[in-house]
């Protein structure tokens, strides 16, 4: 493990023998801000239409269908969905509840897609253009591809290719979307190193073969008390994406 | 047909009821010059090896393989290979005709790549970047994933996205791979427009719901006669990407 106290010199954390020629990247959460993002667009609304309304709580309870839906595909409950139609049957069904029934299509699917229209956390743009001088680039997210690339084109963040769930028609954990990536960028898993906020997703990296590197980010809000700290010994445990990049000489 | 002479000013051409938000690009020969660099790499391997040979003749038997061998797997007479096994494999056949047979398995394996190092042809950055302004720009290319990555990096060509014939296991012409761009990128077929110096490749497009768009190259040498025009009313035909960008307001 290269266990940097945040902050730290990360030069002497080079060279651990790893070959290392891609990193994947987890994005909701780990390369940018969802949730300052749905909560300003949903008061911006709200402001719009004179409607008063706990938005924070709104984008919580909209993120919180995303996890029981995606376990429920993964163990074939449901047939394969993309995250765009989980979230916007939960748009639908919130709506009401805030006031917000009278939508019509069009601005519902607008409002759908501010999933692709997040900020970037402060570092990442800075880290993933310094890590691209030495390294392959590609996301590895749940999220769809189309929303993705979208993603990325709003906040200008220069991934070399797009990967998804959708590539392997399953959902992070499972083990088919690790090796997908894995297939696609014709690597072995050992010169991949996945990087996430979220330690589920390192764990199933890890058990795939792949090297890990991890920083908390605080995707939930100020209260977040989840994937704060590193749950096992990823070989890479960070502050953020610029320190990722010095501490793999970049 | 938006049917421009050679350097005749596009501008009018704007606005033709297309509504399209995503461009996908055939890569080689369309996007990248691959025989030039081939021939380089070959001639300065030879020079290095002192060895003399027609270093041309070479590069066209060796991209001769491609054709037969995608149009084996889309007819179910092979399994489903990657290009870059199908080059390696046909690279080692060549080799030894060739004075070469003494190359070692990274010798090998380093000419293989070649394929991922050509060179863009002048304007094919420049049209991309503002094409990319406007546009979702996406390969749509029957080479490997991990090639069309490594040659977007190698060429610095700015697309969103990568997209190929691995992504459906089929090759073009198969419907499934424009079908598999269609439903990745989330958009109507009508709402893309293919771009190729190949005409084949744009009828299939277009019998998929795509829109088109052709200018010609000589990625074969200065005697190519072959998609030297375009085959039928394309939606647009320029004389490269510069022009093409122009065209479509960028």
């Amino acid at each position: 493990m290269v266990a940097l106290a945040v902050g730290a010199p990360a030069a002497a954390d080079l060279g651990q023998g790893m070959d290392i020629k891609a990193l994947t990247f987890d994005v909701f959460g780990t390369v940018v801000d969802w949730r300052s993002a749905v909560i300003a667009e949903l008061s911006a609304l709200g402001a719009a239409k004179g409607i008063d309304g706990d938005w924070a709580a709104f984008a919580d309870a909209w993120k919180a269908c995303y996890t029981p839906a995606l376990r429920k595909v993964n163990a074939g409950a449901l047939p394969w969905t993309n995250v765009d139609r989980i979230f916007r049957e939960e748009l639908d069904a919130l709506l009401p509840q805030y006031g917000l029934a009278a939508l019509d299509e069009a601005e519902r699917e607008h409002l759908n897609r501010v999933w692709c229209r997040p900020q970037a956390w402060p570092d990442s743009v800075a880290g993933l253009a310094r890590l691209k001088t030495r390294y392959t680039l590609a996301t590895l997210s749940n999220g769809n591809f189309a929303w993705l690339v979208a993603m990325a084109k709003h906040c200008g963040l220069p991934f070399d290719c797009v990967l998804t769930a959708e590539n392997a028609r399953a959902y992070k954990p499972d083990p088919k979307v690790y090796r997908m990536a894995t297939e696609l960028l014709g690597l072995a898993p050992s010169e991949i190193l996945m990087v996430a906020s979220h330690n589920y997703d390192l764990a199933a990296a890890r058990d795939h073969g792949m090297h890990t590197a991890f920083f908390p980010r605080q995707e939930n809000g100020p209260g977040q008390t989840t994937d704060q700290t590193a749950d096992s010994d990823w070989d890479y445990v960070v502050a953020d994406l610029e320190e990722l990049a010095a501490a793999l000489g970049c």
